[in-house]
């Protein structure tokens, strides 16, 4: 298995290794998962179909062009295992589960990296030309990209879908982080290009053990899918919950104010900060780079203080020095700020 | 996707096609389900490392020998993929997951029927020519077999297994319905043999809905599939519950009095009917044969009833006067056998 973020040891410690959004899970959600309790007596509905229905109808799409995945982790495998590509060329630094995918299903993984020195800034006339070499069946993206927090704009996508349609291949785009953006999800694209986007109902809705995501495609493409999905893969509540997430606009207008706010207020005072660099992101999470120090130092340190922050070393195109920090509430950030500048007076 | 049991209409019905425990979800369950609903905030374990633990500590296995499952399905296909076999025998009439699964992963399949004229008891002898001619690399068995509800006594599945050691094969063991039979698990030959045993928590303890199960193996298979296993694949309420489960003595008790004393009275009303032949079972489901007429028709009958049956025409090895019932409470197998009277006396 990959690392991964999250805080698993049984001190209190406030873990801004995830990117789960932190006012919790909505009270309304709460008291639906009571009522749809007895729910779990009965076998999940095969394919989520009445689920899939709801979704369609909430965001407007066609429930042919969806596909619902046990956490959208399930559809990055299944799609691996559908489209079996020979070769698979990787936007880096990002998730490490797409690697180990395709990985499993036996393509050769390409690397395009993109280099911090230019603050993660795509290099789209390189990318281009790496397409063209290397002709991979499937570009992976991950936008807003986890773990450096940037967004490809759309001019820039789709330059890149159009290279990808001529030699007839896929995107699978990744938006598990798109809720938290203020930019435009591709998914009015889906019947232009050959793309897979991946969406999450986990992070923002804060319900990550109860595993939802889903998917969406053009028709022949979730067809394809479905012919490799396996049976009941999403349990019954995270079927039952759905239609009341979408519908508590309280819980969403509420996590929109903090974000805003809280997003500005911890790039702001980290900006402040000596010999940390903290990179601009349009999502609920920063990475930040040392100058002088190893992030697992810094890691030591911040767990005296009992919090948790996720080091990157294991990212390709990433080192020792970077770090990734979720956006949390404001006295847990106000926390991490002090931390951090006690931190750079002394390292 | 294959045909499945379980009726998704809106009407109440008493549905006889699922095979899951009636006495309903036990209410220490309910309680510690309701105590532990905080953990859909944190990701669930990748690996569900410590529910393996609990597992491993109750049922007196390694840690290492034990490997979780978003349901016992999860694991068919994992296993799949992970051996690749090139060919698979599957002892026929059974669920059908595994063909597909196996299928999906290019595998040739191929079956062994034991035949309903001999009451489905396998043949041995013929089984082991098979086995020689045909060298499949896995043999697939569900024991106790859903939807036959029979099971193979010890000395023949050694025989089998001695057989498929020879060619360096393995057994892939479905034992989904075991904590319903009175006979033995295999679980003590899983470091003798190359053998993964399938087991499920979703049937004995009424929570299909929460999704899951575990498998059994020596070190290395189990260490080849968690290769391959995907993330959290398991939700965190199915985790989290996992102790109460098997902690519930009192609820595991009244269960094997039901049941005990339903399937008998079940199997005995059922016999003195005209027109229908039981077949005996070892677990908690009866597999029947209509003699004049199809059991869809016998369906469309009991649906007036508002009773539900498993029909079998889409099993290998069966055809439409077949169908399958589960054992459920004394009120519904009262009205079911009423039913049933009523049917045969008419047609």
């Amino acid at each position: 298995m990959n690392k991964h973020g999250g805080y698993f040891g049984k001190e209190e410690i406030i873990d801004f290794s995830v990117n789960i959004n932190p006012l919790g899970v909505s009270e309304k959600v709460i008291k639906k998962v009571h009522e749809v309790l007895g729910d779990i007596i009965k076998y999940p509905e095969i394919d989520g179909k009445s689920t899939r229905n709801i979704i369609a109808e909430k965001l407007d799409f066609k429930s042919e062009e969806i596909i619902l995945g046990n956490g959208a982790t399930e559809l990055i495998y299944l799609f691996a295992r559908a489209i079996k590509p020979k070769k698979v060329l990787i936007i880096q630094p990002t998730f490490n589960e797409y690697k180990r995918a395709f990985k499993l299903n036996e393509a050769t993984v390409v690397n395009f990296i993109n280099k911090w020195e230019d603050d993660f800034d795509i290099d789209i006339d390189s990318l281009i030309l790496k397409i063209r070499n290397e002709k991979p069946k499937v570009l992976v993206l991950c936008n807003p990209n986890n773990p450096t927090g940037g967004q490809i704009k759309l001019n820039k996508l789709k330059i890149i879908l159009e290279e990808l349609n001529k030699i007839n291949s896929y995107m699978l785009l990744d938006e598990s982080f798109i809720d938290f953006s203020e930019n435009k999800s591709l998914e009015s694209l889906i019947n232009n290009y050959n793309i897979f986007i991946l969406r999450s109902m986990t992070k923002y809705y804060a319900i990550p053990g109860l595993r939802l995501g889903f998917g969406l495609g053009n028709k022949k493409l979730i067809d394809l899918l479905n012919a490799y999905k396996e049976p009941w893969t999403i349990n019954s509540l995270s079927l039952s919950i759905v239609e009341s997430l979408l519908d508590d606009y309280e819980y969403i207008n509420k996590t929109k104010e903090w974000y805003v706010k809280e997003k500005e207020y911890l790039y702001q005072e980290i900006k402040k900060l000596d010999k940390i660099k903290i990179y601009e992101s349009d999502t609920n999470f920063f990475i930040c780079k040392l100058e002088n120090s190893k992030s697992k130092e810094l890691n030591d340190f911040l767990l005296n203080e009992k919090i948790y922050i996720r080091t990157c070393e294991d990212f390709i195109g990433l080192d020792e020095t970077f770090f990734r920090i979720a956006v949390k509430n404001h006295y847990d950030n106000v926390k991490l700020i002090e931390s951090l500048r006690e931190y750079t007076t002394k390292y």
